[in-house]
């Protein structure tokens, strides 16, 4: 048996010990690990403290050495983020159905874990602490693949969450950790079906094509954000130029930020200039087609590339569109299936733009950036899936779950 | 383009359409195509004929030939299903959740369609219609490869589909047939994860495995159901005794039959021989471990090979087990995830049977038989899925669907 495969065996078989367990004496472990990370700090930034200086060895770029730094404050938070885990409702157990049938069967469809879900990331070390509440709250253990800069950081967090398992006698293969690098060896890891129930990606579209070319484990994709923001023709204009620029310059590198404003014609001599100014007053560089930058000198023309590309920078594509239909068929076709919003007064057109735009959340006047497990309600989240099956949104407690039958009876036969 | 690919794209186009059709102009399409059944009768007879004849001519097994064969009675069970499909409510639309946020906006979870969902299966020609009904009752277009026996079976059941939807005035792609059966071909469908959004395999292993090898679209499994009935310490002999008599010997075949019967050391010696008993009446052959067959002289020896083997015949595994948590062990070993049972009258070891079995069916005191959607209320299945994601026991008309965040606000930005 190969270091990876006693490894995801031994997950599983931890898994089966977390399945049964309490909500208090989860809640225990999350809330003895949210404590050291403050009475461990020291050795975490030591940890840390290496990794940077290796990625500046490597002249790692200047964003990247910013995600990869944690801080005092960095700790605090992760330890703010398992403590809000902890006061979360357990899924485990939660009866979300149930009937009795024609034979006198009592029936109850009810959550249990999933059962051993690995998560492949790179940088952000937080990732590690994160993905290790959120699955261990709903009971499964985790096999955690982080990024290699992060090697040193992640494997002090991973200890401290061991630590924290044998301090409740619970098994530390609970939180499993992959060190090598080797594709070879994630390649392998990805043929462990037998193992591992869900494998979620996080990181560059490089990694998740990896991923999903490879994997025989399910996969939930958390694939690019490519957001749109229609401005309809019976939008409202003290609505739609706000949520135009805020969805882009409040956080430009996340997954939720627009990244194609569509205008319908009839606005379009009204509301491009007014886009425009309040763009380039914000450092934002637009790229227009052509009915846009004859309403606008500032903005750059656009290429075939521009539609459908998710920037994560102070950029964003603009268009002129003659209907809603057009709308939606520009979204059909280059959009991820992540986050679109209509800004319309009219209740037909907002309609119409929810039933025909299938992403896994539509707004209606607000801005895309509200596509966020926090920001909806669902208290802490683990990424936001693009794909249909099994979650589509923002990830939760309960969508690291599963729902099964349970059947009691009198003696029934049939 | 290739026929696949084009086929795939089409019903991808159609699955727009589908998406927001009413319930009513679903139910008409669907009504149609039962009165069809019945007025076709002779045309689809004809074609199941051909294929009988090919398969007599190619030496098909008489069980084989039995499961191809259309008869009048199965095209009026076949259009009996769509009614019950019509009368079904619909799920499409459905708010799963509600809530409002602190910055005001209203989120609803939302159920919608998958999309397009492509069926590859074996033999029975009901599937077409089946998964047809069931698939576009969920709003999703699907793409359907049957077995090559039943080629001109499958050809003039999903055109009368067609030919339903054309008299709707809706796009025929929202069915489409793979005639080939070429593995290359089906290789390059399960390729199409750009139009195709779920792949569900039903028939033997090979073919479940050859699709979990080559699919890169996501993938519920119905793979082969392994179940067992424990018969505990504390079980009543007058339930035990015909709950694990009948989940042989009423359906033998079927995924959810009895495999393996566990008994408790301390009730071997009375319940052994009265069921080896019962099952020799009923011709059915026992395959017992030493302890077994000190008990009972009509059980032949178990090798290794039959624990955790999926008979689908008159043939039963049974092993006398020390305790409860041994005849967890047993099922967490040799088990498939699918159904399993146990026999007691205390309430403590039904509820940590439950809790550490893991199946998509536990069931107490009832028959394994009863996983099954029809039993269990979901009015109509599309399969049972063995794996933990998306869906997990009988798939109904909710399994069909995914759900997505509608977010309604008044100009909110963050």
């Amino acid at each position: 048996m190969t270091e990876i495969e006693s490894k995801a065996k031994a997950a599983r078989d931890a898994s089966f010990v977390l399945a049964s367990l309490s909500t208090d004496a989860k809640n225990r472990v999350l809330l003895d690990l949210a404590n050291r990370l403050t009475s461990e700090r020291a050795a975490i930034l030591e940890a840390n403290r290496k990794d940077m200086e290796e990625a500046r060895a490597s002249n790692l770029s200047f964003a990247k050495l910013k995600r990869l730094e944690l801080t005092e404050t960095l700790l605090d938070q992760m330890a703010d983020g398992l403590r809000q885990i902890v006061a979360l409702p357990d899924p485990i157990g939660q009866v979300v159905k149930e009937s009795k049938t024609a034979a006198g069967l009592e029936v109850q469809k009810v959550r249990i874990p999933l059962g051993v879900i690995a998560m492949i990331y790179e940088s952000r070390p937080n990732v590690t602490v994160d993905a290790f509440g959120l699955c261990f709250k709903a009971g499964n253990a985790c096999f955690l693949k982080g990024g290699k800069e992060a090697a040193h950081s992640n494997a002090a967090l991973a200890e401290l969450a061991r630590a924290a398992l044998r301090a409740s006698n619970l098994p530390e293969a609970a939180v499993e950790v992959m060190t090598t690098n080797d594709r070879d060896a994630i390649r392998e890891l990805l043929t462990m079906d037998q193992y591992l129930d869900l494998v979620i990606p996080r990181g560059g579209t490089a990694l998740i094509q990896f991923v999903h070319e490879h994997s025989r484990i399910p996969m939930v994709q958390h694939f690019h954000g490519v957001c749109h923001v229609y401005v309809d023709v019976d939008a409202d204009a003290k609505r739609a130029v706000p949520i135009c620029v805020t969805a882009k310059t409040s956080s430009p590198a996340t997954c939720n930020t627009l990244e194609c404003v569509l205008i319908h014609a009839d606005r379009a001599k009204e509301l491009v200039p007014v886009l425009c100014k309040e763009y380039a007053d914000a450092g934002v560089e637009v790229r227009g087609d052509e009915r846009v930058r004859k309403l606008a000198a500032s903005a750059v023309a656009a290429n075939d590339g521009d539609w459908g590309c998710e920037y994560l920078d102070l950029i964003v594509a603009m268009k002129v569109v003659d209907s809603l239909d057009d709308a939606i068929a520009h979204i059909r076709k280059y959009g991820s299936n992540h986050t679109d919003a209509i800004v319309s007064e009219s209740a037909d057109a907002q309609q119409a733009f929810i039933r025909n735009v299938g992403s896994s959340c539509v707004l209606t006047n607000a801005s895309t950036r509200f596509n966020d497990g926090y920001q909806l309600g669902l208290g802490a989240e683990i990424g936001i899936s693009t794909s249909r099956i099994h979650a589509y949104g923002p990830m939760g407690l309960e969508e690291l779950t599963t729902q099964r039958y349970v059947v009691r009876g009198e003696g029934q036969v049939r």
